[in-house]
């Protein structure tokens, strides 16, 4: 991509930026670079909120450089070792400093921009260029996706309402697993889950054993791993989507592992060109996000909110009709 | 298979036995059952020892009945959760009372018998029917086996002894990781490994990093899996082989696996099907575990020095020629 980095910084954008580690975001003046051969600039009209940008406004991660504008943070060379962390966004991606999907406009390289379908809802497509590609990567790469298949979601949350619809959608049984047992109507009455499992029930847990094919973990708080590869056929495979802290890791017992043959993995995002893939797939078969659409200078009581889990299920910030007023 | 556990037991055999779980072998007259329809009567010319045989003597598992008779222990219809334990010998199997190889004859249905190959001599072949399919299944079963792949192998004993001669059998790069840095010499001037690597040499550990498609994992004793999964490039695949104490599960750190879709999964020994392939595969590429032919009345002496790891690689037993002298 010549020229990327040597173009003067000539395009005025306007965004929300974190200043600092209070993560507390305001309105921020700054510049996007000049069109190189293969750039675009595009307008941004909606832009979702991941509990990455959570992570990364606070500096959980200790990496984090201000003033940072936030926005479906990714690094999209995904599994690349030696991948540079840059940002997508609801109609592309950038790979500058980090000025995120909170703003006006973004000047992306087009091998980064992904064409959007017209028949999905913008407001409601774009969390999936984030959650979605999340979980639909790892149902594909780790076969997870066919028919007659059955796939245990765990936590219903962002990740997880997304990996019931796109299941139901490859035509997979689906049970979700979670703390509440006030989330069954919810995963089985409105999103189609098959069943559910409260998972401090041993009893529930029990009879579900050695019924599963695989189980997509969306649950970032540390968790016992056993009764999940439990409920695992053999060969059958736990993919854990929720990055954990640092500092602790998990029991792993590795008995059940070798009986039964059953796998480990973990997983992130998706290349660009799987997301296109999935974003059409979204398409034909209508998958949305359920999301509350909030005006801009709503975020910082937006991620108070996600902080608590208070959202059913993603933010998206309107950012075309509501960033300049 | 009809009349499999109705027949009369009418065919006089005698083996070695552990009476209790001292584990010590003496002398045992017992009778094995009438040939059923699909049945065969086999003799038993040499029977490896292998670990699972010391844990079975001695009720490591708390799952031992006496009077038991060991020789290759194994659940052949290994992935079926409704499995029932059984024992895999030289040249068969069967599905009866856990009277094993350490014995003169076996009945078996044909359907567990292997065909061994005429030009692999049995005594170094005999313990390719479990250490052989144990490294073997999980190469073929995760994709480790295609040439120019990296593939690691951790510990250099029964198990991954033979993991390097079916790796370069392969035709893969092969790395032996080891706590012992007197192995060197061994794993690259005798077995033809191309790399060795000192586990506790966090400078060569480190210098490997994100090298290695795959890690066969032999060690049964729990040691730290986060350094193995650095060795792994994105997408790599860490297999445990080792049996680890049921109580003790190990730190799992989940972040490296999500930031590089890794995956750390169990394989246990392979089906029939496997088993035959692997052994032809053998054959045709003279592979051959590294033993020491045994007379059965040493047997109590090599489960000693197996259990202090004191044998390069394994024990096999010649039965044919010293069962009943």
């Amino acid at each position: 991509m010549p020229g990327t980095y040597e173009q003067e910084q000539t395009q005025k954008a306007i965004g929300w930026a974190a200043l600092d580690s209070s993560g507390i975001l305001s309105p921020f003046h700054f510049t996007r670079r000049a069109n190189g051969d293969n750039d675009i600039t595009m307008k941004i009209l909606y832009c979702g909120i991941c509990h990455s940008d959570l992570h990364m406004t606070t500096n959980e991660f200790g990496i984090s450089s201000y003033p940072m504008i936030p926005g479906c943070q990714d690094n999209l060379e995904n599994y690349c070792t030696k991948s540079t962390y840059t940002f997508t966004f609801f109609e592309g991606a950038e790979e500058e400093k980090n000025y995120g999907g909170f703003s006006d406009i973004v000047v992306v390289n087009e091998h980064f921009a992904i064409r959007f379908p017209d028949s999905l809802s913008p407001e409601g497509g774009a969390p999936l260029l984030c959650g979605g590609i999340t979980v639909y990567s790892p149902m594909k790469y780790f076969g997870l996706n066919e028919a007659g298949k059955h796939l245990g979601v765990v936590g219903l949350g962002g990740l997880g309402h997304l990996a019931v619809k796109f299941a139901k959608a490859f035509g997979m049984k689906v049970t979700v697993i979670s703390t509440s047992p006030n989330k069954k109507e919810e995963a089985i009455g409105r999103l189609g889950a098959d069943s559910f499992l409260v998972s401090s029930d041993t009893m529930e847990m029990q009879a579900a054993m050695n019924t599963m094919d695989g189980i997509l973990d969306t649950v970032s708080a540390p968790h016992p791993l056993n009764p999940l590869i439990g409920l695992l056929k053999c060969n059958g495979k736990l993919i854990l989507l929720g990055a954990t802290d640092l500092e602790k890791p998990v029991d792993l017992p590795i008995v059940p592992l070798l009986v039964g043959r059953k796998l480990i993995a973990g997983s992130n995002s998706g290349g660009l060109k799987e997301t296109q893939e999935m974003i059409d797939f979204a398409g034909k078969h209508n998958i949305v996000a359920d999301v509350e659409v909030i005006p801009m200078d709503y975020v910082n009581t937006a991620m108070k909110r996600l902080a608590k889990g208070d959202i059913r299920y993603r933010f998206v910030i309107d950012i075309g009709n509501t960033l300049m007023t």
